[in-house]
C-alpha cells in the first residue's frame, strides 16, 4: 500500500460487484472509496438494492454499464459468474441479516468475498457461513476495519513481541451518541434497521460496534476469551436492542477486561478506545486520533509513537501512504482490508499462500464476533451470568 | 477560600493536632500543606509516630513546641482536651486500620476530626465510627479530596440543575501503575500497608482508590447505588490484596456503570476520571487535568469549561483562588476541604448551622464508601454475583 | 464529494496524465490516490520521469499502456493534445523549477493543468505562469491542499460569516524536523533537491512549507498582506537556504500576523497550525489533527467543533465523504482540490461557469504564493526591513 | 519544598511585611498563600493601602495585629527596622511605578525585599533599583513566579545538560484574551492600571506578560539576547498601550527566536508557552499544564516527561510537593520562589552563601526585563528596526 514504486505495482484490477449499498447507505459509499484508494479493485458490477429503479439509478450514478446493474444478488452471482469478465470479488454492505443468504450465493461459485460487520445476524448463520466459507475455494474477507489501522498493526505488532510482557489488563469501550433520542422512530434508515432485530441482530449496540471494540482488543492483545458475564441496557424508550452495553471479561491464561460499547453517550462520536497493559507496559489507542499510539514502558516516560515515526515499525510501515505528520483517516484503514483482500485474492488466483504480514479478519474472526454478541445477550439474559463463547 | 478579602477573613486559625503523618509518610505533608493554604489551621500538637523518636523528630521538623508531640494518641487526646489552648481539631492520616480507634478518642472528648480515607479498615469498624460521630458534638470531616476540585464541583452543580437530564451511564475509572512490580517486597512503606490486610482492609486497589472514584462518581452524579458486581484480581505474585478491580454498577432509578481500578496499569500515574451521560448531555473529567470539564449538550459541539471561565458556576467559584487559566491542583482541591471543615467546626464552635454551600464528604460518605469495598469483596468472592451495599 | 449517491454522479471519468513522479518521489503517489478517492480522474499517461527507462518502470508500475508513458513532457503534450482519447488535465509533479516550462506546453493546447506548489521556482516564471494561465481556455489548479480539509473551509465560512468580527491577530506556523540533519549531503533526493536553489528556488524551507502557512491564512483569513519582514536562517552548516524563516506580517486593514515555518525543530513532523483571532472569537486549528476545530465566542467557554458534528456547517460538509468520529485525513483533503478540478474541468467542458462553492487554490494564489517568498528573501537580505509583494 | 521531613525542617518563619496588596488586589492574596505552603514565611505586618481604612481594613482581614498595619510604606520601613521582632522581608506587590520607591525604604534599611515583576515601570527606575539592590546587603527576589514551576526547572537542567545539544530556535508565546474589549474604560481596577503608562510603564502587554515570556526563554534557554526587532500594536480603540506584541529575536551565538504576547487573542487565558529547540532535541511546555514537558531527542518518539515522573530529575523533584499524577499549579510554582527567598534570606542571616540549587529570578534579571520591554517599544517606535537592550 505504501506510496514506493513496488507496491503500487499493479498485477491488475480485480473485478468488484457489490451487494447492497444504494444511494441512501452509508457503509457502500465507504467500501468504494476504500476499494479504490490503493488501486487494486474496478467496480463493474452491482445489485445496490433489491428496488429495481434504486439500483439502477445507484448504478447510473457509479457510471456502470447498465447490463451489470442487478436488483436480484443471486441473479447477479449466476450471471457474473458465467461472464468471460464477470467479477472475481464481491463486497457484501447489506443489513446483517442478509449477509449469509448473499455470501452464500456467491462463495459457491467461487467468487470472492467481502463482508461488512457482523458476519451475520445470528450464530446460527454464522456457523453456517464458516462452512460455506470453508467449502468454497474462495478467499472471504470480513471488514472489521478498525484492524486496518496503521497504529494498531504497531500496537499488535507491539504485544506480539513482547513490548509489554505478559498481559494483565485489557480495557475497550467504543462510545457513540447518535441514538441518544429515538431515531429510528423517525424513520431515519440508518437507525431503523440497526435497532430492528430481524436485520441487525438480537444485540444492538453490542452487534453494532461492541463487536469492533471486542475484535479490536482480541487482534491487538492476541488474546482469547474464556467467559464474559454482560449487562445490556435499552435507555431509549421503546428502542427494541440495548443501547448500551457494560461487559466483563476474562481471557485464558488469567488477563481480565471491560468492555463498554453505548450510543447514548452525549459527546462521543465513534470513540473506541483500546487499552492494554503487561507487566512490562502499556498501550493506549483511540480511533478518533488514530495516528498516534502512546506506548509507556513501565518506569520509562510515556511515549507518542507517531505513524510512519520514530519507533514506528514493519507492520505499521505496510499499512502506511504518507509520511508521518500527513494524517491518514478511517478510509486509508479501510483500503488497508481492501488491499490486504487484492493479496490474498491475488495468491489465490495464481495457486500461491499469501504472505503472513496479511493479516485481515477472516470467516472465523467473524464467527467469534458472533458468538461474542449472542454470548452477551445470553449473560445478560441471566444476570450477569458468566458464560463461555459457543463456538 | 477565593483571593478577595472576604474570604480571607479570619475568624481566628482553628488549633490543629494531628495523629500520623511522621517522617516517612506521603498523606500528612499533604495534609499540613491543605490546611496552610487558605489560612484557617495552625498545626499546634501531633503525634506524629508510635515511635517517640520518630515522632519527636518529626514535631521537630515541624517547629512545634515539644510538649505538644505525643508518641500515643490516647495521651494526646487526653492532654489537648484538657490544655486551655488545646487542639480544636485532629486530623487523622495514619493507615486504615487506626482511623477508628484513634478518631474514637477524640470524637469522645468532642475534638473535631478530619480524617483520610477509606473511613476504616473493616465495615465493622465503620459502623462505630458513625456511631461514634454521631454520638458525637464534634464535627467529622473525611477528606475524599477529589471532590474538593473546582471543576467537581461544577459537574456536580450542573448535573444537580438538570443540564443533563436524567443520568443513564456512569463511567468511572482510577488507575495507577506503581505497583505494577511487587514494591511491597522491598519494604517501600507505602507499598507494604497499603498491601497488608491487616493494616488497609480486605480491599486493596478497591480501597484504596476504588473508593476513591466510587465517592467521586456518587458525589457528582447524585446517584444512590442498587447494585453491584465486582471481580478483583491480583496480578502481582504473592500480592494479598487485589490490584485490579472491575465492577458493574446499577444504580437507583436505572442508571448504569461500570468502574476500574487498578494499580498495575503502565502508564497510568494517577488517571482518576469520571464520566456521566444523560438524556441531555455528557460530561467528562481528568483529576490528572482538573482544571478542565467537558460539556457536551445534546446536539451541540462539546465545550471546554474552564475553572473560574465562562460557563464556570458559583460552586466552582467558591472552591476557586486564582483566575482562569492559573492552574489549580491536587493541594487546593485539598485545601477546600479543610477550608469547609473549618466553615462547619467555626458554625459549631458559634452553634449555628453551616451553610447548604459546604459539601466535604461525611462519615456517612465514608461508610458507604467502606460498604462499597466491602461489597465488592463478596461479590468477587461468589464469582461476580450481583450484591447490595450492607449499610 | 460526499457520499451520498448524488455527489456520485459520475460525468464520465477526466482523462488524466502525469508529469513527475516516478518510482521514488513522494508527492507524485498522493496526486494519484488523490485523484482516485472521488473517482473523477483516471490516470492515463505519463512522463514520469526524463530518464526513459524509470518512467517506462513506473508506467508499468501503474498498469498504464506503454504508448502513453512518456520520458520527454513536450512529446507528450503534443501527441496526447491529437489523440481522441487524449488527455483532458495533466498533474505537475516535477521540482518547482520545472512547473513553468511543463505547464506551458499543456496550458497551450488547451490541457488543463493541476500543478503542484509552489507556483514556479522564481517570481519571474510565476508572473509567465499567469499569462499563460489566462491565455489559455485551459483550467489551473494548484495543489496548496490544506485549503481542502473540511474543518480550515469551516474556519474560513466562519471568517467569512463575520463569527469572529474585525480580525486583528493571525499566527500561522509550519515546523518540521525532517532537515534538522544535512539528509542532502547524504543523497536523499527529497532533501536534495529541495535544498537546492536552483530546483526549489531562492526559498528553503520558506518556499517548501512557509507558502503552505501563508496560503492558509490568507485563505482562512481573507485578509490580504500589506507588507512583512522576515529573517530567514540556514542552521545547517552548508546548506544553501534557509530551513527556518521568522516572518512579520502586517495585513492591509490593521491585522498583525507572525509566522514561522521551521524544517529543523524537533519533535515536529508536519506541524502546520493556524490561530486567528478577531474582536469577537477566536479559532484555531492543527494539521495534524485536522478534523478539529476550536472556536471561541468571546466569554463564552472553548467550543470543539467536529467535521461533521454539530457546529459544522456547508462549507466542511462539501468537502466531507464519512460521519463525524470517522477521522478523514490529508489525502482526502487533496481529494477535495482534485474533485473541484473536475467540477471546474466539466464547467469549462461544458462551457459553463464553476459554482462558487468551489474554491481552489489558483494561479493568481501561487503568484501571491511565489511573491511571499520572493519578499521574505528580499526582506531578509536587507536585514528586516519592510517589503511589500512585489505583483 | 518536598514533602519529605528534611525540607519541611523549619530553621524558623521568616517574619514578613506587605506593601500593595489590599481587598482588592489579585497578586497580593497570591503572594499570601505562596508565603503559606511550605510554611517559612508568616505575614506580620503590612501596609496594603495608601487609603488608611482600606489598609486597615484589610489587615483586619489577614488577623494582623493592628499596630503593625499601616498606610504609609516609609512609616512602616522606618517602625519595623526599629522593632525587636521586626519583619525579615517584605513583599511588594503594587502596581510597576511603586516598586521602586517602596523597595527602596526596605533595602536601605536592610529589609530583605520580594518584589512583584516587571522590576519597575521604567529603565531608570530599574537601573536605580540594581544599584540600590546591590548597596544593600539584603536579599533581592523578583517574582517571575513560573520559573517555579517544577518542569520548566527541569526543561532548564536539561539544555543546561546538554540534551538539545546547541540551541537555534527559541518560539515564546503568551496570549491572553482578558483585554479583547476596553475594559479599563469600565472601570476595572486591574485593568486600569495595567493601561495606564505612568502606573505600568510604556509597555502595555509587553511589560506585563511579555516580559514572563522572555524571562521563562531565557531561564530555560540560557542564552542572552543580541538584538530584537518588535511591532506593538494596540488595537482596542481609545487604549493607551499596546495589547498585541509580535517580536523577533537574535541571540547571541546564532539562535533565533520569536516572541508574540497579546490580550486580545479569544479563547487564551493565561497560554504562556515555550518551544525551544536544538541540535539534538526539542522540548515544549503550556504553563496551563504544567505538569508535563515535551521531549523529543531528534528520531526518537516524542516523550512525555511528568512532574516528578520518569525522567523528572533533581532540580524538578527540588521544586515539587506531591507524587507525580496529583498535579501541582500556579500557587505551588509561586511558593518555590518565596521558599527560594528563604533559603536565600535564611543564607544571608547566617552569613553564608546560598546553594546554587537556588535559581529564584535577581534584581538583575529584573533589569534585564525592564530593559527589554524598552527595547520593543524603542524598535516598535522605529518601524521594527533591530535594537540591542540598553542595559
Amino acid at each position: 500500500m505504501a506510496i514506493e514504486g513496488k507496491s503500487e505495482q499493479n498485477a491488475g484490477r480485480i473485478r468488484l460487484g457489490m451487494v447492497g449499498g444504494g444511494r441512501d447507505a452509508f457503509i457502500g459509499g465507504v467500501h468504494r472509496i476504500a476499494s479504490r484508494i490503493d488501486d487494486r479493485f474496478e467496480l463493474v458490477a452491482g445489485a445496490f438494492s433489491s428496488t429495481p429503479e434504486k439500483s439502477k439509478a445507484s448504478g447510473a450514478d457509479l457510471g456502470l454499464d447498465q447490463s451489470r446493474v442487478y436488483d436480484d444478488f443471486t441473479a447477479m452471482a449466476k450471471r457474473e459468474a458465467r461472464l468471460k469478465d464477470g467479477i472475481d470479488a464481491v463486497a457484501i454492505v447489506t443489513p446483517n441479516h442478509m449477509h449469509y443468504p448473499v455470501a452464500r450465493e456467491f462463495l459457491k461459485r467461487g467468487i470472492h468475498v467481502i463482508c461488512d460487520k457482523p458476519l451475520t445476524a445470528t450464530l446460527g448463520e454464522a456457523k453456517k457461513m464458516v462452512a460455506a466459507a470453508e467449502k468454497s475455494d474462495a478467499v472471504f474477507v470480513l471488514t472489521h476495519n478498525y484492524t486496518g489501522y496503521p497504529m494498531v498493526r504497531q500496537a499488535r505488532e507491539m504485544v506480539a513481541a513482547g513490548e509489554l510482557g505478559t498481559l494483565r489488563v485489557v480495557q475497550a469501550e467504543y462510545p457513540q451518541d447518535w441514538l441518544t433520542e429515538p431515531l429510528e422512530q423517525t424513520g431515519m434508515k440508518q437507525a431503523a434497521w440497526r435497532t430492528d432485530p430481524a436485520q441487525s441482530g438480537a444485540g444492538g449496540c453490542i452487534g453494532d460496534i461492541g463487536t469492533h471494540a471486542f475484535n479490536l482488543a482480541s487482534f491487538v492483545s492476541g488474546l482469547e476469551l474464556d467467559e464474559l458475564c454482560a449487562e445490556l441496557t435499552s435507555f431509549v424508550d421503546r428502542r427494541r436492542v440495548d443501547d448500551n452495553a457494560n461487559v466483563m471479561l476474562r481471557f485464558k491464561g488469567g488477563a481480565r477486561g471491560m468492555l463498554w460499547s453505548s450510543q447514548v453517550a452525549p459527546g462521543n462520536e465513534n470513540a473506541l478506545k483500546l487499552r492494554v497493559y503487561g507487566e512490562k507496559g502499556g498501550l493506549e489507542w483511540s480511533q478518533e486520533d488514530p495516528n498516534y499510539l502512546w506506548f509507556t514502558p513501565l518506569g520509562e516516560p510515556k511515549r507518542l509513537i507517531t505513524r510512519g515515526g520514530a519507533g514506528s515499525g514493519e507492520a505499521a510501515a505496510r499499512a502506511t501512504r504518507v509520511p508521518p505528520g500527513h494524517p491518514e483517516g478511517y478510509l486509508e484503514g479501510f483500503a488497508t482490508i481492501y488491499s490486504e483482500a487484492a493479496e490474498a485474492i491475488h495468491a489465490a488466483q495464481a495457486g500461491e499462500s499469501v504472505s503472513s504480514d496479511v493479516v485481515y479478519p477472516t470467516v472465523q474472526d467473524g464467527l467469534i464476533g458472533v458468538a461474542f454478541v449472542d454470548a452477551c445477550v445470553r449473560s445478560s439474559g441471566r444476570n450477569g451470568a458468566w458464560v463461555s463463547l459457543n463456538l
